[in-house]
């Protein structure tokens, strides 16, 4: 069966396997409170040429949404995003349960247009009744979206502009934010992502790690007492240096961005052999996201041998399915895939 | 100034003042467990025709859907509603800051479509994700909706059997029940409303009390605990016999029904003089709140002399107002609105 | 049957129903946004000596500790209380409903012990784990207390002193706040009040209005968005003039410290003729509540005639009863119970 | 510097470093549908004696506590703890930011008194007011406990016993179960506690694992769509078979006891060896966590080579300390240490 059902279905680069097993027998300090979060941090500030950045780990993408929506907003608002969007959609009411509601916009191949951003506020605050409304507090977005689209520089840039002069801060959910920046024709570097950023996270668990999400705060906003909210939402790993040696690897030598353009470079592949074929693609898409409108003989035909996932119905015989590559998508299973188109 | 801005500008029907003087000096127990209580629930219960029922009184609208919907959803359950629904809008999140996502689906001139119901659910269940979105877990509706207008008698049944069909009850917020109840041409009588819907409550606030609205269980259904729920969400009024001397007014003589008829009443006249002034109606709507769409110089001439409810801009030169009528309106302040228009 | 189990048995004092029966035809805005409001807030100002306070009017008593501890604290903080204190006891969990941690000091006769707030909090920040902990967030008393005592103004000087040492503010719940400013040998006035905490509230409900909470921010630290967040708390009456109405007549030529003053002299003459027939009063307390330890056969026999309150089991033989006054009760009301003491 | 601050300052055993690097290039579906994870509870199960049993993997203890307590709990419920316990200290309010209060009674050297408990619900029934307190919905303990110490079987079953007697289940904290299964003395087998408790964990953090906590439901009473739940709350892993894969090694051989026995061995050779040099143990505990109360003098010296935790101020002169063992712990570490005594 060839995987390519979604972008965590393998254990981690060797790079990073290797460090755990190296530093097994070290006893750390419990927490993140360690030497080897310390130099994650510090390696992700360099990255990022964000000497000031506060970066702070945690283990999963949900769970940092949860809890970077939740602190990072007053009670009596909300987060606005694109109703496309994983809080939106796959979060099970993770946003909600901690009180916030979900504002959502409509997206555009996943992506948040910052003129409706602002329409949407100019609108919220001329209405005479809108103190009975949730306040927006919050522009979420994440690069790349959740159909494998990627903002241009100037696009976030004026998303940022607008949210600020709304009062908003503007987190960018990065979970799978190496395929992102390494993809064919992105503008966005990970240095632009801090500037234009307030907050934004750099996804492990989708991008060679076997866990992890490391947050950057830019701008000195962090939440007060991050560390107990933390701790209040389940969220902080007692043997953190897990997560510091994870990302302290990824941040060696270029590893993350290298590993992360492999599942561009995989997924171009499938991509250019999915248009020579003639099937339609869903989405113009330059990340390890494929979407591909497919009829459902098709589906069934190649699902006898690839595991593919479920996007959504597009009308009673089509169904718009992913192919997702990832950091540790081969060669191999590349052409063993086109060969099945 | 004539008032026609809401339906809640005027105390209290003159039986429920002269009722409250007259038992000023009984000593009743709190909590609402007194006989006063027990007299208002006996009396809905024969108004609905529903000897079983369950009946509670809270203090106000927002207050009832807030502590309704959270206690009747699981926690992993979200409330299905029109995205015009007083809910999802003009209650600054109440219902997500108890945890809870509020599913929206387009309203119809306010209405929620019994179809489009039924497709959502049933593309939730068909998703293979769907374990990790939110399960719509009750069906709220509001009679007469936040545009004035009402359901039909089928139309409930089907919204009724669609939702139950899909696991969930209905729950019909009636805060201006009286007024859809007494609307020229409805087929939808008390007990037709409590033999349909699971849970809906019997707006006072807006119907001739100072405040109240009683909620009625139909089916044997109220939440475990409700005294406890109720208190826990702050809003167990200490004199409760208050809100059971009101109710129990209102439901002697038919006094709700009947001043309810007075608004609707004013309403069509109302109407019927903006339709002869070439007025445009941005709803055909039968119960007291009028919806016109107006250019802003009359809306300033208007606003000299009326008050009127600001509803939403419909372009760059025209606006959607309100004017509301109540139990309390008169034939001569109708009289001097019409001169006006 | 004689009527002294609580103090929020009887409908309104005289003045408010009148005023209530002379503005009924009158038109008001809603939410708050009227006259009325104004009008009692500057009285209240006035009264409390504080041209600056914030005023705000919610309905009941567990709803006003609900909201005002929620906005008042930040996620990461819990407030402080005696373990006898309200909302630890009898709220049913409505602050932990919204998140918050109860943390308890013992209660000394219902009191904090400034000493032992100190402590606590010394202990917390020295605690080296105390990250993982919730912090102290708000001080929270009662005064009177739930047991009737009152605090001195020295005392409350000093609660004050060493909330705000540890960063907190001092919030105190004055539900029966009228029966404490005329209690008997108090030194604490209004004013005082006003100067020392940084929030609190005079009780309506309990002190002769049909309802209501008048609730004072007195350092310019009203949490942002107030009205949002009472709208979100579903404690935003439709009709606020009703609670602007009654606390303008409350605090007109005196009425509110006049009619609780009533209740203390009548409780006063409670405990004296328990005293001289040798019954045990369980607490020295000046204010409206009478506590007194009973043996079994005594409260059977004045239960046939004379509604008290359970408080608690003393032994096996004795359970502890409380005789209620209020603004109501009258002369002969208490000459009956009497009698039958 | 030797590490005994706590029982999570190291990696994980070599058979499961193994495990993961073996595995590292198998392809796994995510969130916990995995042959891993049906093989780790497979496995479990039968360690348990409980064919039926539902198990489930989380990440940590916090996560497991919050995600347990908050869904095994109504609305109007709290959790029964003594006020030692982890959720009632150490959790930054992760139980009360789900809505639920912590119900403390005294603890006993970290231990629930069972007759404590039937006391205090036989009193919160009697309780004429009970309707308005938070109702004890859910019993909580650990073991071993806070303090080290564990229970013995009668002992569970007679806090089992009692808490369904009170319509309670019984939540066993297992965060360091192995080290309470193979004390010294010791007579609460696995199958015992699976049978005993509702619902327990098998810890992994501090036994041997990287992370991962295994919940058992044992009497079909899982909550209702748990999954969903445990991603709302933030806790489900997207690569869930490194919690399969752990786990199914910790139960292959027995090594899960074998580790923690070794814990438990080093921690009697310190507590010998403080005995014998006249030290203070704190408290009786067989596990491994040696508490002793030290003069400040004795921690200065001991703190400038070994590792310890700080627990809390004895007097003004001493405080309890604590020194850990684990699974990692070398006879050659504790040889150091004990010639530091």
């Amino acid at each position: 069966m060839l995987s390519f059902g979604n972008d965590y279905s393998y254990g981690a680069c060797p790079e990073i396997l290797d460090r755990l097993a190296r530093t097994n027998d070290t006893a750390f300090p419990g927490y993140g409170s360690d030497a080897a979060c310390e130099d994650a941090k510090r390696r992700i500030r360099e990255a990022c040429e964000t000497p000031d950045a506060d970066v702070w780990f945690l283990v999963g993408g949900t769970q940092t949404n949860q809890t970077v929506i939740d602190t990072m907003l007053a009670p009596y608002e909300g987060v606005v995003t694109v109703d496309s969007g994983h809080p939106n959609v796959h979060e099970a009411g993770a946003i909600e349960s901690t009180g916030h509601k979900v504002i959502t916009l409509p997206h555009h191949a996943g992506k948040l247009d910052a003129a409706e951003l602002d329409d949407y506020c100019a609108t919220f605050y001329a209405d005479d009744n809108h103190e009975h409304m949730v306040f927006p507090g919050l522009v979420y977005i994440s690069h790349p979206t959740e159909y494998g689209t990627i903002y241009g520089k100037a696009e976030l840039e004026v998303i940022a502009e607008t949210a600020h002069r709304h009062g908003m801060p503007l987190f960018v959910d990065g979970a799978r934010l190496g395929y992102g920046l390494t993809a064919a024709g992105t503008d966005v570097t990970l240095p632009d992502l801090a500037r234009i950023a307030d907050v934004f996270y750099i996804g492990g668990t989708k991008v060679g790690a076997l866990f992890g999400e490391a947050v950057v705060f830019t701008k000195g906003n962090t939440p007060k007492h991050f560390l107990t909210q933390i701790k209040q939402h389940g969220a902080l790993l007692a043997k953190g240096w897990l997560l510091g040696l994870q990302f302290g690897t990824l941040f060696t030598d270029d590893l993350y961005l290298r590993i992360a353009a492999n599942a561009n470079r995989q997924a171009d592949r499938i991509r250019e052999a999915l248009r020579e074929r003639g099937y339609t693609l869903t989405f113009e898409a330059p990340t390890n996201q494929v979407f591909v409108t497919l009829d459902h003989p098709t589906i069934e035909r190649l699902q006898a041998h690839v595991r593919m996932g479920f996007m959504e119905k597009a009308d009673n015989e089509h169904t718009v399915m992913r192919l997702c590559t990832s950091w540790a998508t081969t060669d191999e299973q590349v052409d063993q895939l086109i060969a099945l188109l």
